[in-house]
């Protein structure tokens, strides 16, 4: 049984840093719902789940799971695989996974029907929280601009629920050369902005949140960098009643693509 | 200068526990934007602030508030005022504010356009969250259930972002027996259910999101009580087109209150 000190472990534990992840060219993911998500990945892709590692109790308690992996699977100790964890109360099951995204170009020669981009999205709960949100929405792509949380980050994945194994990722775009790419290709660039122009009820009304669509959403305290902004095609904010001054971050993502989604 | 040991510090102290804020009939709203909301609300109602615990930098900072403020403020060491608090970086500022929910019958002698009740909702941060979108949406009452987070909590007050202090908050509310009470008084109670039978864009294109409406949300993980959802007059589900099981309990919550306040 591996133990905190074995290589494999100690080796495993890099990929909880990011320059970790960089260098490895993998990631973690844990829980039951990451690591069977993952697993359904590498049913069609073999190189998407590199290994498993398992306390006894995981291993008794997802049997199931574990025997159609086609991946090694070590046992571990409670200790080991609990320092590859970033949770309170590790589920006992980790997965090392394949680093997934796609190129930016992708959004260029074939434009999905609905993209997010997250510029300066600083917060991994958040940033996950999106993912799902983007997902749940039918979004295809979702692009982590430079300076934005890391889609790969323990806290990203599990906030996801799951969802990075279903969108297609972009890691580390340059937006403000991406903006005038995707416009030139035909989506509709739209910057999610408490001051913009155009109220959210409106721009579903006119037309404006038909497909194909990139929302941008910025940072939690700073919002989107003006010149940033300025690209879009709009800036779009969401009409309030009450007397908040704002929503939060993904709270104003998630109403922005719900909006998006009932668009024809 | 007042330090950890002052006894004025230590009854503080004591109301960052629920049983200490229930027995001082208390509770503390930290930092600034949660601060100025509350001595906001003081200029209509005296009694709500008690007193404020400031720091010598946090005095300096925040001059122009403390100088408005028509209550005691107390300058107390770094470490003191720290122990107030439950961030990370303090910030240097702690009110002490009156509890300030209403009875639940408040709801029924004179039903709002716009409610929210949570069911066992246990994240602090979730609850916060949804009570700075019910702000948001227009809600006058969010009513926070028997066995869900403490709406006086540190956690909750710092993500409801200040819209603690400008809706009406009822606490530990019996939900099966306000339900009943509040659809006899008119209002259309809406359960949000992953599962529920009519879709949320149906329910806003039949009319049935038109004012007053109680919306009923869950817990994170089970969801609502079925029961509870069975007694609501419909069960709504937010449609979903991408491969996401789930959206989080906030998000699912912001879109059908967005959606909500869309209707006429």
């Amino acid at each position: 049984m591996l133990t905190e000190r074995s290589a494999r472990i100690a080796t495993a534990r890099k990929l909880t840093r990011r320059s970790g992840r960089d260098d490895a060219g993998a990631f973690l993911a844990e829980g039951r719902q990451a690591v069977s998500e993952a697993l359904a990945e590498a049913q069609d892709d073999p190189g998407a789940v590199l290994e498993l590692f398992v306390t006894e109790a995981a291993a008794a308690a997802h049997r199931d799971l574990l025997a159609a992996a086609r991946v090694p699977v070590h046992v571990a100790t409670d200790r080991a695989v609990a320092s590859l964890s970033e949770t309170v109360t590790p589920q006992g099951l980790v997965a090392v996974c394949a680093l997934r995204d796609v190129p930016a170009e992708t959004l260029v020669t074939d434009p999905p029907r609905l993209a997010v981009a997250l510029a300066e999205l600083a917060d991994p709960g958040n940033a996950g929280t999106v993912l799902r949100t983007a997902d749940a929405c039918g979004a295809r792509t979702v692009v982590f601009g430079a300076g934005s949380a890391d889609p790969y980050n323990g806290k990203v994945v599990r906030s996801s629920a799951g969802s990075l194994f279903h969108v297609d990722v972009v890691r580390s775009a340059p937006l403000a050369e991406l903006v005038p790419q995707v416009q030139a290709a035909g989506m509709t660039v739209l910057a999610a902005d408490g001051g913009g122009e155009v109220a959210l009820d409106a721009a579903a009304h006119d037309g404006l949140l038909a497909a194909p669509v990139l929302w941008l959403f910025g940072n939690e305290a700073r919002g989107l960098d003006p010149a940033l902004a300025a690209l879009a095609d709009a800036r779009v904010r969401i009409p309030m009643r009450g007397r908040a001054e704002s929503l939060n971050l993904s709270v104003a993502a998630s109403i922005c693509l719900y909006a998006t989604q009932l668009a024809p």
